[in-house]
């Protein structure tokens, strides 16, 4: 952010009064332009013991597969995002079930929250932004092409949990890796 | 917003090419703008079988009573923003028992998050944007001077449940009122 979105004018770095972070601040008008995380909304969607994935027809990470999920937009709710996304991306319609895992990524200010769902009707194709959709079986997952970090560690905790049918609420972050772990490493830290 | 943050150049509204909808687009640099939820997030701290609430200092709202909660921040996670804003507000120390509430406000765009909370030592006081803090028991929470609506739900929640202890995770919205409620109206549309 370089120049004031409201007047035009120069921003600068500065701790507001009363504030105790450092924020862009029009050096002309005074506007303080906070900027915050964003929220990223998704599915596990499912249809007869299967999961249903999209595979990436935008980057990044173009070709590998993805629960439909994408940024929240004004005036929506979490649930009418995730299943717009899903809407969107896998041309499926879902009931929502309940939420299934809130992982907050902070080192890129976003948070990851998929809900549980079900195809209404067991029809899905590909949206725009994905090359094909398709429904996996628990042994089916392509966890060498899964997209994201978020999208594997969702997909783990929900196919543990698939088995007996009683799923949870899960709460967990996913930080930059510091030393080498194995790529299929999920070592959930969960609060609750 | 009317000028490009990037460039300083106006922006206009239009629908960017793979795009349904309309975004701040800058006429010089083509740079789009898209415009999010934000997040806010709070816990429900306990102490002793009451709940800490604070009264604000700050508008809207000044002088009424409410949880600690607040916007949440870039680089922090979810959990991370509401033990600050408790910190922060209420000046108390809390461990986070678990996800508690998530309410959608979408016409305003935002995104509620309460955790259940415990006091560290019991200690607490009244921050910047406090005027002071007090532990309620249930039959004392000051309900027609409580600050915002998912404050109110969220509390109305939380004491039919801290009756057994038995705790679930909330997902709801709140929407503009159409027609004339009780002040005290908690009709809640869960969906988990």
């Amino acid at each position: 952010m370089k120049y004031c979105s409201t007047c035009g004018q120069p921003v600068e770095q500065r701790i507001p009064e009363g504030d105790n972070r450092y924020r862009y601040v029009c050096v002309s008008c005074d506007t303080i332009h906070y900027q915050n995380p964003r929220i990223i909304a998704g599915t596990v969607p499912v249809w007869d013991g299967r999961i249903l994935l999209c595979r990436r027809a935008i980057e990044p990470r173009y070709g590998y597969w993805t629960l439909p999920a994408g940024f929240m937009e004004n005036a929506e709710t979490t649930i009418e995002a995730a299943a717009r996304e899903t809407r969107e991306e896998a041309l499926a319609e879902v009931s929502i079930d309940g939420l299934y895992s809130i992982i907050d990524v902070p080192h890129i200010n976003q948070v990851h929250m998929f809900y549980r769902a079900t195809l209404l009707d067991g029809s899905f194709g590909a949206g725009e932004e994905s090359l094909e959709s398709r429904l996996f079986a628990a042994d089916e997952i392509p966890w060498d092409e899964i997209s994201f970090p978020t999208v594997k560690k969702t997909l783990k905790l929900f196919l543990n949990e698939m088995e007996t049918g009683n799923y949870g609420v899960h709460i967990t972050d996913i930080r930059p890796r510091i030393t080498k772990e194995e790529p299929h490493s999920t070592s959930s830290r969960n609060t609750s």
